[in-house]
């Protein structure tokens, strides 16, 4: 198993920024017999952090290594600041494109990672499960799975908010530089029930969904109104509630879970 | 000469970020003796990257762990992403205070630093340069000593520039998402030579300037300018001309020279 | 909460190494608030991987960042490499005072944590449970308390053992460069069992030992000895068995209470 | 350019370890335009430090980021501790191995260099230079050049050395621990005049070898002595003095004209 702090000019960012990667290609043979998930090219899973967070906080607060092994997975830590994994105005802010395609071109072609979109999952708590599923649905040909935990699925709670808003996160001018007009953001590319409805228009295939939310998160009336939304659009979604809040106990619990429904269950 | 790597939570930026410092503070008794900046608490050196830079560049780019060796100093090497080190609106995004207060205050505190204003250079390329002299004017009281290399002191260049404006380097909406209003940026505090006015005004005392600048590089004029800005006000500084471009050869040859200086012969 | 990666030099292995520490220096004031484990000075974990591990092991293999969190506690995490964290023969090899010894006077200088023995814990896991131990024992001025977790107390089965011999773990000419001649082990300051001895012999106050060891484990028997040795020379001892092999299962499942009850039960 | 931090299992140290990568994969089209050395696979200097040095070295002392750009040259630089890149006794010491061959082929394999002996350089300082000159000798079919900068080839100075003895550097068993018996080292696979020896009479082909040492260096005369030994069998070597003593102002001076000789001069 190697550990790799990569620090990279990303042409999205206009900057040298660094990710970690989590490569389960030196796995010692007796760890590799008798692992179905050893013989196939490396999957990948682009895995975001929250709010306030960084490329560390997975490594740090996960035992992401651990599923590493045992699915034979490559983890990609990007760190998405605290954009959203969204593209902002002006150069060097396309937070979604560095995730949704650039380090995944970067990585793929560095570690020679499997280019196949049922291989390719992007997965992420909070923020980053905000960011995993736009990500996933604005770069859906790229990933076969999405897995949201705790998603901070805020675009309703911020739409058409009006200068001198803040809530316990953040003010205004933040949410208007990470999200663009605040007024322009329902029927907006940074909306994912905006994308679901495109993709469904055009007859894409979606990303297979897995989502989770503790029933006592801050958060759980978002994820429950995102799920409401993708049954009454008739678009396929795992969805797991259970008693938990938005904590390191809560998505400890789902992340191997999730990885198992895509890598066995959902296959 | 120790390293350190340190993420920690920053309230500036409101998320986990990434700096280095290097500490001599374990050379070998014999790299002691005879050397005159030994007998003393550690001075500290707050250096700053460009634009599109990282944490990594001084270290990777330059001798610096050679210089905070010879001259028993610390050298403290914060990421700026594409900031300009300026306090931009909204929640997390004051790259001013972070580099000009809060990561002063906590390395002082982790490291027992000296608290001496005399003791505190704050230096740049580029992007940093423009930050070490924004920076170190806003906050005149910490830092004793200001190093600018290179400067990009694009203030004048930007000002009141309008939608559609870009140049090389980025579009308007970077500018104004960096800057704030172009159209206002002249009598702001994230122009030097507002700060100058200022503090000049109020009779406060102005931090020791050192200022050097390829005759070739593309800044040079904005050097001049801000040189001619400094002695026009009889502000003392001292400033450097040669042969040169804007790159690390010519900020390799006056990395120790300025820090000379300062430690010094500026004493 | 911080994590730095420090590169130091260090004078027991004469030359440069890497270790990691996390520190809760900046936890948010609402995470302070009613935390018991606030109002004090920095307690210490000097915390101690295995055989074949890094100083990354802890971070990536546990939650290490939560429980130093939750306890106000410093970790330190110095790499052993594969040297049973004792002093072997030879200029630069003295694993033993490098952990004991060196990196308490750096990591509390540098960071100014408590320097009192009750502050100051010492543990890890296999070859590093044995580390914590041997270590802990033999600088017993410094170090309050031990964890042991499925620890290679392996003295017993590698003593008197000739050239040629060589087990699953490594070779002959490996065990004598870690533990010195094989024929003297048992009465010498590498064999645990004889520092007790001395400590009682000499009247000297033994720190409080916490031990954990999987029914399952390979290391089991020699745990179970220890212990008994312990209880047979009335050294207070804490020992806990539960079902489980020598992995990170196990040791996840101790981490916690082991820190708990030395900071709190054992008070 | 990317820098990576790279933590990983090596079979030959039993160990996970940790080694830095310097890959210009990724400079900017206009970077590379009219560049000789784009076009073509990726050639790799493999980089050794010194005794007392660690895997930063050669990041913090020299402009080496700076040399991989201009040429093209990916830069590998492992962690030697204090080995002198020899395989000792003992499970998990096999320094060598793992500089000359495991590392090679995992960076390699991982990250796509060029497989050909003509791309593949090795190159140290002091211990990194008797390193690269006995590793690239002892694996004369991986490396097509050697690069060894006041390297410390030490070999005639400690042989048949005694019990008791010590020099300013280590004492007699650390060279035991790192050389084997040193009354058998003049014929034997560590000494590089050996390795010639075997080289000439099998008829292989010798790696082209380039030296160069200070004439105030204490290793001026060991750096004359094995230049001599090389002239009177024959074997081609460009050899360079100039004043200079043992620091990195002499291995920045050396650092680019040496690889400018192996990839352009010596074409």
């Amino acid at each position: 198993m190697a550990l790799m702090q990569v620090n990279f000019f990303s042409t999205s960012l206009m900057r040298n920024v660094t990710y970690h990667i989590i490569l389960p290609n030196d796995l010692p043979p007796d760890m590799l017999q008798g692992n179905e998930h050893n013989n196939r090219e490396m999957k990948t899973l682009y895995l975001l952090h929250g709010y306030s967070g960084s490329t560390l906080d997975w490594m740090l607060g996960s035992l992401a290594q651990e599923v590493a092994g045992k699915y034979n997975l490559a983890i990609v830590m990007p760190s998405g600041e605290n954009s959203f994994y969204l593209d902002a105005k002006g150069t060097g802010r396309a937070y979604g494109r560095y995730v949704g395609a650039e380090i995944v071109e970067y990585t793929r072609r560095v570690f020679g990672l499997s280019t196949k979109r049922e291989d390719t999952l992007i997965g992420g708590l909070s923020m980053g499960g905000f960011g995993a599923i736009h990500t996933g649905l604005k770069y859906y040909e790229t990933f076969g799975t999405i897995i949201g935990l705790s998603s901070a699925l805020i675009v309703n709670s911020i739409k058409n908010k009006e200068e001198g808003f803040r809530n316990e996160i953040a003010d205004y001018d933040y949410y208007v530089s990470v999200f663009g007009d605040l007024s322009n953001l329902e029927n907006n590319e940074n909306n994912p029930e905006y994308l679901i409805k495109q993709l469904l228009e055009e007859g894409k295939e979606i990303p297979s969904i897995y989502m989770a939310c503790g029933t006592e998160d801050f958060l759980i009336e978002e994820n429950r109104e995102f799920h409401n939304f993708l049954t009454n659009h008739n678009v396929a979604v795992t969805y797991k509630e259970s008693p938990g809040i938005h904590n390191w106990d809560f998505w400890n619990a789902y992340l191997e879970p999730s990885i198992k429904w895509a890598l066995e269950d959902n296959k």
